[in-house]
């Protein structure tokens, strides 16, 4: 096992009708400011919840943060932040508005222009950024109990990262109940999105830490498990419930301690992003099956032990395994509806892959990977695999 | 699921060569006492480390903390507390020197008689209690990133136990190596405690909540495959490491979290130690196969996924699958050289079921376990069946 410090200080309440918890939860002296996305929770009821729980709070509002929230979007609200004196954010929304929302905490304490933060990965110490809190509408990133966050800026087109201790949430209140009103292409990005958060924390070399691995095959279990029943028409309390703590689980920070961590197909599948305008998750499920078959020889053991484990293979060599399993993981991709190569999504895919390697040339990403070592031109070739 | 609260916010460092942290991660200006156990501290190196790590810091010292931490012991400890205006306590020890240390924590700031938090159950909030930090010396019980702790009382015979969410360490360093050093006895005593912990909050009646089960079951296989490594003359660091995670994670609340816990074991298991001063896991090792025997019709599904998903036991009917499970729960004590009957440790156990049953009536302990309904003529059935 590698060495590691962990530290999570977010207060998580999970269940039913818990949004009122945040009553209690928020000082009533608090200066809020209420961020959301695209207006869904003031047709399912959460907004009104929020609401009618903050009844006794000062309560500003900003709506309209797009999915792979938006640089200049948030800049709006930032200008609403200082103008109105703001001293604490509430995101309600999925993992964009969440991530929106951390990078507007640091950005709103950050004296300079606010991209540097971005552009530099600055990382935001305690206190370095206002308190806020998040209720969970799209369970899928695990932003809600992390200190991480990605972010737009469609003008440039670029999709960058950064984070810090000082931007976990505060509280989270996790209802499952929300994912009655999800549409169902949401629903399956959210179990591709964690999914794959998983596999970037254990598709690695093995380093003997059995526990971090188990933990890891313990949240692919449950969401090979819990798909069919969230994707389902008949809302299941139980498997919403499920699926809601796996994707938290699957990126609070937990499982990547202690072993070496991948986040190569989330660096490749960002560009497909910013370049198309494709779903993350989709991004994920286009890049990850290429990406461990063309490092086969790095991974193998660990793609093996995986489709041991979760997919119950038992027989053949090593690599046998490993291939197998990479056919399982696609499969369940499809099993969501969720297609796996790039030229399903876009017919203008042709010269994407050499895009990618000049991309990550420009931005000196000149070695990812578990083990530092994959080139830009390594991201082309496995782009190429993706097409 | 059932509803929960989760948050946790106790900074782990682990790993090789960390006991150095503590440098920066106590503040400069800090009052420290330094409490630890027999004095094994010294003999091990991990005294000297703790020194030098604090050498700027003010450090007084308290040792002698017995297993089973001691209330006339802790009396002592809290005198010099007060005379030299201690303000941050250090743990360097196992759970016993760790509870004690939580306990102190709480009764430094407790205006009444001390044992009253204890009688009372007084649960400590936050800013309720002396801040504190612990290096861990020896893996079983949780503490070191949990919020409770048992405390003993040789003069009534009692051993109570209470906590809040004031109590959770500031920062517990992990350093595998410490394992090097210690008794084989207390290894396997650390493996029946987190293997017990486990089972308390997952031998219960199904809820549905597939990933809490998975991570109880990941833990309980984690620990079987480390056992005969750790118990082992060679020492092993990869084992160590994953041993002492496994501890860790047996207790730190979050696999209990969504789900029924029972704790009767440990309910019952602690009268044996304050009756016979029996090592806190060989008790539970005792009392556990009958408990599970004896409520058989409320636990069975749980007992037979744990033989299928943990032993792989393919064959029989649920009851068959549970009591064999049951019965390979039993040979994996036995593996770590602990013996599972009452009379293979006192020839004096006669009328121990009754004594049981009459302390928890006086106790008002009328119903335990994960229903409540467990009554004290259900515990004397159960002692009864571990003679």
């Amino acid at each position: 096992m590698l060495n590691f410090k962990y530290k999570n200080p977010t207060k998580i309440i999970f269940g039913k009708d818990q949004i009122s918890a945040l009553q209690q939860e928020i000082p009533v002296e608090a200066n809020i400011l209420l961020l959301y996305g695209g207006g869904s929770i003031k047709k399912n009821g959460i907004y009104q919840q929020v609401k009618d729980a903050l009844s006794q709070h000062h309560v500003e509002e900003f709506g309209g943060i797009p999915a792979n929230p938006e640089y200049e979007v948030l800049m709006e609200a930032l200008k609403l932040i200082k103008e109105k004196n703001i001293n604490y954010l509430l995101a309600v929304g999925g993992g964009s508005v969440i991530d929106g929302t951390k990078y507007l905490a640091a950005a709103a304490k950050y004296n300079g222009d606010a991209w540097d933060i971005l552009r530099n990965s600055i990382y935001t110490l305690e206190g370095e950024a206002l308190p806020f809190s998040t209720v969970l509408t799209l369970p899928a990133t695990g932003s809600e109990m992390n200190s991480g966050y990605v972010i737009s800026r469609r003008a440039t087109q670029e999709k960058l990262s950064a984070g810090g201790p000082g931007l976990f949430p505060q509280v989270s209140v996790l209802d499952p109940e929300v994912i009655r009103s999800i549409p169902k292409n949401q629903i399956s990005n959210g179990i591709a999105d964690a999914y794959t958060h998983v596999l970037e924390q254990y598709m690695t070399y093995p380093v003997g830490a059995s526990l971090q691995d188990r933990f890891a095959e313990s949240i692919l279990q449950s969401l090979q498990e819990v798909a069919p029943k969230v994707m389902s028409e008949e809302f299941n309390y139980t498997a919403a419930a499920d699926f809601m703590w796996c994707c938290t689980m699957a990126l609070n920070g937990l499982i990547q301690k202690g072993v070496p961590t991948d986040w190569s197909v989330h660096a490749i599948g960002h560009e497909l992003t910013a370049y198309y305008n494709i779903d993350h998750a989709r991004t994920l499920a286009i890049i990850a099956p290429s990406h461990y078959r063309y490092n086969l020889k790095y991974k193998k053991e660990k793609l093996a032990q995986y489709g041991e484990r979760v997919w119950g293979i038992e027989c053949g060599t090593t690599e046998e395994k490993a291939l197998l399993a990479i056919e399982k993981l696609e499969t369940f991709f499809h099993s969501l509806g969720i297609k796996t190569k790039l030229s399903e999504y876009t017919e203008d895919y042709n010269g994407t892959a050499e895009r990618v390697e000049k991309t990550f040339k420009d931005r000196n990403m000149l070695g990812i990977g578990e083990r530092k070592q994959l080139s830009p031109s390594d991201a082309r070739s496995i782009v190429e695999m993706s097409y």
